[in-house]
């Protein structure tokens, strides 16, 4: 049976979505209708999602205009089921990973070689429906359910625009490189493609989450000669041997700031440093700890509204250089499959960020883990 | 007669210097003895000098410990009289520009790609003698005269250090390339070498004085199709027209920020800035008026010693870079003979820089040029 074109119902509890009714509430797993892809877009069977912070933030809401009832996720992997009018490069039966900030191919973003994002497809954390009609595809009784960043992973099914879909080599296996449609690709991105440290070089890393031991995979495969880890919690540096880190500084035990204690280490500065934390103490830190002539900060940590960036400048006119990045700057769809390749070539390592495996039915749990800080990467077995 | 190993001592008028007695008194020009080089150090005859406004500064010597007695002077072209113990890449009768920031060769800055921070040689403002020895190669009577920048080129000889000395094209009029000793090539090489602009692309500069018309021209060389000039001084605006800048931003005719008018007339934002102001609120400006995805500024005002760069941290994660740099990021004597050669062959333009000619007799005139803001760069002719 093909049900290309039309909604997708669910049937004995064949197809669910879990659904965010309210802000802090457990998810609760629905049956929901999903609406044929529009123009433009893609309709994508869901095999593996996992959790990532992002995910939490908007499910908590605080500080927030909530939109609720919503399906939350953005890092999935899946194939895809049909697609709309207009779509050319994709066809049902495709692997993907549905990406939650897009490519359209056409704006100034686009066609520059430095940017990725999009004017039309960059991250969107209020809009709650798709481009096209500015309707929702999900809907409960007629009751339309809101979209989160475009990608609403947490489906058997969803609907996302093409410009949101990368399609990946179908022999990679969709449990380990679902890890790329976020956190992983941002921290590994920041570090090869923006910090970009030659061989030999020293890295510090600040926040060793999943996004910072990313920022450390990035220093380890191009041949960092030191990994500095930085973390306010200790209980982050056991696991983070395992991403090569060679050295720790909990900023918590020197009466310094972390700054001078690194300059210390290495003589007048890192050569590259990757902030992965999202504190604004944590920012400064990491561009004034690089060495002068030479060093270049990466900022990645989505920082507060309310947040200043305060330096000397003349920590800037002695030839520092600091720079932010979104999505460790890959254009999701020209570049995350050349990702996927990597791991495929085993020049990049994932299976080490999941550290939990769950069944759909369980999705809780990944919450719980997230907010007891255990643990990196929850996979979620849609199937299960 | 050889004056090699001697002291050169004024005879009959021969030789003089400009002494800076007190801070702010006209100079006087007087009768100094200048000692032979010692290790590591050349004898230069000054033929041509300029005045920039680190002079005036410390002339000035506001809010600063002063050093005086003292020669100023950094920005010069001349001609080897004699060398040091163990000078062997210098011999007399060489055509060179002495400069204030140096190249040891042998450093960690020295050997990065990058960097041209010596760590035995960039600028240093305090000292008023020489590294070999800590004293002074000038006297009067016997009573030594502070050096300046490890130049003191207000004098008809100068003792510099040959890690401070850029060996040219013996056939470069030296009335012209002298204004490469500082203010020139920092302007010029902020953009072509750190700002990078790419051909067709848009350029911002803050600040139009000599140092940001330079920048200006590093903008034009690189083929920019817009150049932004912002100054809050309408007279220069002018004179920039010289300088291949095309449009101008005065911040006083605006009621909003300058980074948002230039936003406004850019479709977002310049792909590049250079800011050559020293005022801390036009490097903020310089660095939000560039476009979010792949904009980069540049600073190279000197800020103020209490000054704090603040911006928001979204700004630069939104693939914004900021960077510093100084003296353009060139290494001295690796670098600029090249900078010499461009102008050779017309590929920079220095004539529209020099604004003024006069004898060294009336140094004082280029003083009072400077502080009343009239032209760009005042020649000073030592023979004269
Ligand atoms: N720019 C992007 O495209 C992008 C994409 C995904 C995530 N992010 C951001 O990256 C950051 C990291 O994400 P994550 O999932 O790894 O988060 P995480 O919470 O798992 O890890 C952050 C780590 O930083 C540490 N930390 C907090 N403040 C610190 C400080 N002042 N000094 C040192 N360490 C400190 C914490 O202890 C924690 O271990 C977050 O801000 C997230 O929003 C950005
Ligand atoms: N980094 C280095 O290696 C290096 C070397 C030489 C000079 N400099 C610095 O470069 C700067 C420029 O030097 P210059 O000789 O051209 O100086 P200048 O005084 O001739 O020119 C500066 C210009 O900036 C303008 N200006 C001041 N505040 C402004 C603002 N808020 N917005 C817009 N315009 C503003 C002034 O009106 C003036 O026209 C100075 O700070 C100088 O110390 C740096
Ligand atoms: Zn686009
Ligand atoms: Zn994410
Ligand atoms: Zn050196
Ligand atoms: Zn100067």
């Amino acid at each position: 049976m093909t049900t290309a074109g039309q909604v997708i119902r669910c049937k004995g509890g064949l197809i669910a979505a879990a659904v965010a009714w309210e802000s802090g509430k457990p998810l609760s797993i629905e049956d929901v209708e999903v609406a044929p892809p529009q123009k433009d877009e893609v309709r994508i069977k869901i095999l593996f999602t996992s959790l990532c912070h992002t995910d939490v933030y908007f499910w908590d809401a605080k500080g927030q205009d909530p939109l609720f009832p919503r399906i939350l996720g953005h890092e999935a992997g899946g194939i895809v089921e049909s697609v709309g009018e207009g779509v050319t490069d994709l066809q049902p039966g495709d692997h993907v990973l549905p990406i939650f900030t897009g490519e359209c191919k056409e704006c100034r973003h686009c066609l520059s070689e430095e940017s990725n994002m999009c004017d039309l497809l960059r991250i969107n954390t209020d809009r709650g429906t798709m481009i096209h009609d500015g309707k929702s595809r999900f809907s409960i009784n007629g009751k339309p359910i809101y979209h989160f960043l475009g990608t609403s992973t947490f489906s058997e099914y969803t609907v996302v625009h093409v410009g949101q879909v990368a399609k990946i080599n179908p022999s990679a296996p969709l449990d380990k490189v679902c890890v790329l449609s976020c956190g992983i690709s941002t921290g590994f991105g920041a570090t090869v493609n923006v910090a970009k440290p030659k061989k030999g070089q020293s890295v510090a890393v600040f926040g060793l989450g999943a996004v910072g031991l990313a920022a450390a995979e990035g220093a380890r495969v191009s041949g960092a000669s030191r990994i500095i880890g930085v973390d306010l919690n200790p209980n982050r540096f056991e696991e983070a041997k395992k991403f090569g880190v060679t050295e720790f500084v909990n900023p918590k035990d020197h009466n310094k700031p972390v700054q001078e204690v690194i300059a210390e280490m290495t003589g007048g500065g890192v050569d590259r440093s990757v902030e992965c934390t999202g504190s604004i103490q944590a920012m400064i830190s990491a561009f004034e700890c690089v060495h002068d002539g030479w060093g270049v900060a990466v900022l990645v940590g989505v920082p507060n509204k309310d947040d200043a960036f305060k330096t000397h400048p003349m920590n800037l006119l002695n030839e520092r250089t600091l720079k932010g990045t979104f999505f460790g700057n890959y254009k999701p769809r020209s570049d995350i499959p050349a990702v996927v390749e990597q791991y495929m070539n085993n020049e990049l390592e994932l299976d080490k960020f999941i550290t939990h495996s769950i069944p759909f039915s369980e999705i809780n749990k990944a919450f719980e883990y997230m907010l007891r800080g255990e643990g990196l990467r929850c996979m979620i077995r849609m199937d299960a």
